[in-house]
């Protein structure tokens, strides 16, 4: 342990505060407050020493005060005052005078005064921090997560903190004020093999048994609609195991809502009004009114994705038909064949076409085709495989013009439109065709039901077995179940899926047609779900709600690029916390107790 | 599966609401309304067919209105009628009317009016549920448990649904109101050996190593301290795997609150204000301003306990020096000896006295010593061992007079205090003592530090080691541990401890101390709490804050006498989920990602 803050000759800070009290925060006074005697607290973000006084910048979380320790106005403080360093910690009590002519700071709320310190006490002493407290942080993310109780401390960080208890709080006025009833479900509940890999908590008391953490409170929150709760929410964690890809933890905040009595457009109403609301009070930004709407279809076919981020162009083309005899093999055979024009792209050079084609290969392309529009031709290496009859059409279809860029992909449906619609996304960022300062927000609705999973070679719910299909989908399940409609809704806001909900099967013949469709056997889904099924014959009413990630919402909001800028203590992708060193070894005594012990591999890799 | 609801001859559900849309609940109407088109939809509370019309009362969360179904007024709607049974759900279109002279309900909110309906949908059927959804249930608590979402159908378990959600956004509002950040602390952290047992959380990544969920966020929320949060606060579920006494989850939630630059007077001041805002609020209570404090010492001395119950007297009363040499030698040898007098208790029969006797010894007393006063003699087993001076002196020290009964208990300090301090909030029940309609907050203060644990042979923290040790006290650890005293307070609301909280040590140097008096070295102090020490190095700003069990504060507000009537989905005595059936059997799949298998000694268990 480090023992130099022990030694006699170091400075000592003061404990208790006796009858200090703060009179104000450090983003407070102003030239108004001339002649106040006041009390601060905060921590030395910088000290200078000139023309015999020592100024020290006194930062607290609102902001920051300059304090000024003189010889003249208080001899023993000002004596006192060579000690402190960076992040010390301070009380000081003072008078505010205007700062003499020509050294205010028009850039600190606080510019126009300083604090000239009567007394003052040191509440404690700091080691130089391993990285300076100042939003232009260069230490790497590694040593900044070590020390994250230092790297909150820098105001840009602080910030994004503010904005999320603000914007927990608007989403829990707007909810009570509609009568909406915040209702804790259970952490630890029961493992369900559907969906994600489930975090798992031993059981002690029945051995061999284990508790789950929830991925969400799904059945919790329609067995509270069972109840008669009618208007349900909760800010909640949630938990999956899963690898994470970047800016994914594996637990994780969700703003859970379910209603009763209600249809899409009265939760998708309900949903809007709250993040309008939730972006006006805590951004003063007005999000419009209504929300735009897109069938799940039409995003597809526009966008390639099913978040498309409305803030720039660059559509998607199907250009199947016209290519379907050409003699270009992998367009002609191909089950989806679309084009993409980016306007003025022709000056793209190679390296930012090898780049754009290795780009697209993270969603399965096999490469990336490319015709850039000249005046006389078209410089590509797959012109020549059109006809002039087919290169009319794709210009027309495609609205061509000279200076263009167009690219291409062939194949299946899926990947076509997913490395074209993630193209799309990378050329908007690439090209700046997308302005910042613009919320945009999307429902994306008429989601397919189920989605064929070609491992399991089944069909599986998009969203999850409990979302009712569509008025008179329920049959298409049996005979075209690709074809039958969910009643689901996203919510999308400059390309990212924020939010997303669906009406719930409310009686037991619809969940049992589901379970049907997704090959879950009465059997099975007794097990499984038997305790939903059970309620589902109680007079269950039509209910329905939406998931909002809080997370990611907070992100877009404070315009931080990660999210784990806007979770105070995160773990890493490699599921650890660098500051606590969690997960960490447990004592022998402590497995024994539950019943369970370590593989041997597992055991090996303990000692890393 | 049960087909029954899936014969074509059942009753179908209608599915999905069309243009349908609730306008008022089912506690709103009143005579004011007559005449007004109305569509109410609720649960079928009850039906009864009279003088050829149906009655239904429909219950909502809100409340209960009669609709009616005539034949007259609409044949079709009423002749589907017929089919409704108890629990169906249903949507009513119909014309508000006063009800007939003679037959309005004072009892009921909307008793003077009644829907006579013109429409209506059936929104799902129901089985007879296996209970009767009435505030007066007779079914026993394992079958309501079973059936959850039956049970929280009834009025007064649903009332306390409400309550809990009023109560938590009042608090967020208040402490908003006072600039505290909510800010949430991770549920996957590390395992501390202190404490209560973790629940563990095996690593799939890190195989071998395992999370802790949190026993409270007490080093995170000091670790916001030290990043400069400064007042934050956070309604978080909390963990501890013990085994169950009567009305402790494994899971429960904490209103976790922490503030920088405050001493104790700032934290009771704000949580005392927080508290009478919830009540007033909550339940139109004011509670005393301020709220009375009485030191540790003071609470054991006259009640035996630090949570004395404040609502009736039954003192306790210390009379060991008088019995220091009467012939009773388990007196007259005992460290402390302290009798119980109950004014006009004389006339208990001895069935009472000897369950009195059970009730003490299940905190440890041998048995129950007693004299009852009466006119000209003391009827009591012991009372020939006392000499008349003995006895005038313990009349007048305990103000004996004729009526009463004196109960004594004799032996260890620790023992006598608790026996007979439940033994008094035992008397307070049984005589009626207590006024159920009073809340009576009280803060105890000045707690020990550190409390001896005769099994460990050594100090413990009495709160926890973070606590810091009142001025001057500090050098006490080292010479008289036993009379340190620490900054921490608790708050007790009728004999209930409601929430505790201390200012912490926020210097290395003074938490340093505190683990040397714990018998904690250097080395281990750095191995279990290295990440603490590490931030208490960079300028922790003094700091200390306070914890409230939310789920036993809404108990105490709803008058509910089991906090598994505040809880959604509680936990049984056995720690299991009887809706759920959690924890349950995992996959071998899933050990095996972990890293770990079952012990035989479970395997057994397993087929329980």
């Amino acid at each position: 342990m480090d023992q130099t803050l022990l030694d006699d000759e170091s400075p000592r800070a003061t404990d208790p505060l006796g009858d200090w009290r703060r009179t104000h925060t450090c983003c407070q006074l102003t030239g108004a407050d001339d002649g106040a005697e006041v009390c601060l607290m905060g921590w030395v973000q910088f000290r200078r020493d000139h023309g015999g006084l020592i100024f020290v910048d006194l930062r607290d979380r609102a902001g920051l005060t300059q304090v000024v320790f003189s010889p003249d106005h208080a001899p023993e403080a000002h004596s006192r005052a060579h000690v402190v360093r960076s992040e010390y910690v301070l009380a000081v009590r003072g008078r505010v005078r205007r700062r003499p002519e020509g050294m205010t700071n028009p850039n600190m709320v606080t510019g126009e005064i300083e604090v000239v310190v009567s007394d003052w006490k040191l509440l404690n002493t700091s080691q130089t921090p391993p990285f300076a407290i100042e939003d232009r942080v260069d230490a790497g993310e590694a040593l900044r997560l070590k020390y994250r109780y230092l790297d909150l401390r820098r105001p840009k960080l602080a910030q994004n903190f503010i904005l999320r208890s603000k914007a927990a709080q608007s989403v829990r006025r707007y909810l009570e004020s509609l009568d909406f009833l915040e209702i804790e479900t259970p952490m630890l509940t029961l493992s369900t093999p559907e969906g994600a890999r489930d975090f798992l908590v031993p059981s002690r008391v029945n051995q061999g048994r284990f508790f789950a953490l929830p991925q969400s409170p799904q059945l919790f929150k329609q067995l509270l609609m069972v109840a008669g709760m009618e208007r349900y929410f909760q800010i909640v964690k949630c938990f999956r195991d899963e690898d994470l890809r970047a800016d994914r933890q594996p637990e994780f905040t969700q703003i859970d809502i379910e209603m009763s009595f209600v249809d899409e457009a009265q939760v998708m109403d309900m949903a809007e009004g709250m993040v309008r609301t939730l972006f006006r009070e805590c951004l003063n930004r007005e999000l419009p009114d209504p929300f735009p709407r897109m069938p799940y279809a039409e995003a597809i076919r526009d966008y390639g994705l099913d978040k498309p981020d409305l803030r720039f162009g660059l559509k998607l083309c199907d250009v199947s038909d016209i290519v379907r005899g050409c003699e270009l093999r992998v367009f002609a055979k191909a089950e989806l064949v679309k084009g993409l024009r980016v306007p003025g792209g022709e000056s793209m050079t190679r390296k930012e076409i090898d780049e754009l084609t290795e780009f697209v290969k993270i969603y399965g392309a096999q490469g990336l085709a490319w015709i850039k529009i000249r005046e006389n031709e078209w410089q590509s290496p797959i012109a020549k495989f059109f006809s002039e009859d087919e290169k009319n059409a794709l210009a027309q279809r495609l609205g061509l013009e000279v200076g263009d860029i167009v690219f291409f992909q062939a194949g299946g449906a899926d990947m076509v439109n997913t490395a074209l619609g993630w193209l799309r996304v990378e050329l908007g960022e690439r090209l700046g065709l997308i302005d910042e300062s613009v919320f945009s927000p999307l429902w994306v609705t008429d989601f397919p039901l189920l989605e064929h999973d070609p491992e399991a070679k089944r069909y599986v719910a998009k969203h999850h077995p409990f979302t009712s299909p569509q008025d008179g989908h329920l049959e298409l399940l049996k005979t075209d179940p690709a074809n039958a409609l969910a009643r689901a809704y996203d919510l999308v806001l400059n390309g990212n899926e924020i939010g997303g909900g669906s009406i719930r099967s409310h009686t037991l013949d619809r969940q049992t047609a589901m379970f049907e469709a997704l090959g879950i056997g009465a059997e099975e889904a007794e097990e499984k779900f038997g305790f939903l099924l059970g309620a589902l014959r109680y007079g269950a009413p039509p209910h329905g709600g939406i998931a909002f990630g809080l997370d990611r919402l907070v992100m877009l909001m404070s315009g931080a690029k990660s999210i784990r800028d806007v979770i105070a203590f995160p773990k890493t992708q490699k599921a650890t916390c660098l500051m606590t060193e969690a997960p960490g070894v447990v004592a022998a005594k402590q497995l024994r107790e539950l019943g369970v012990k370590l593989r041997e591999s597992a055991k090996e890799t303990k000692e890393d």
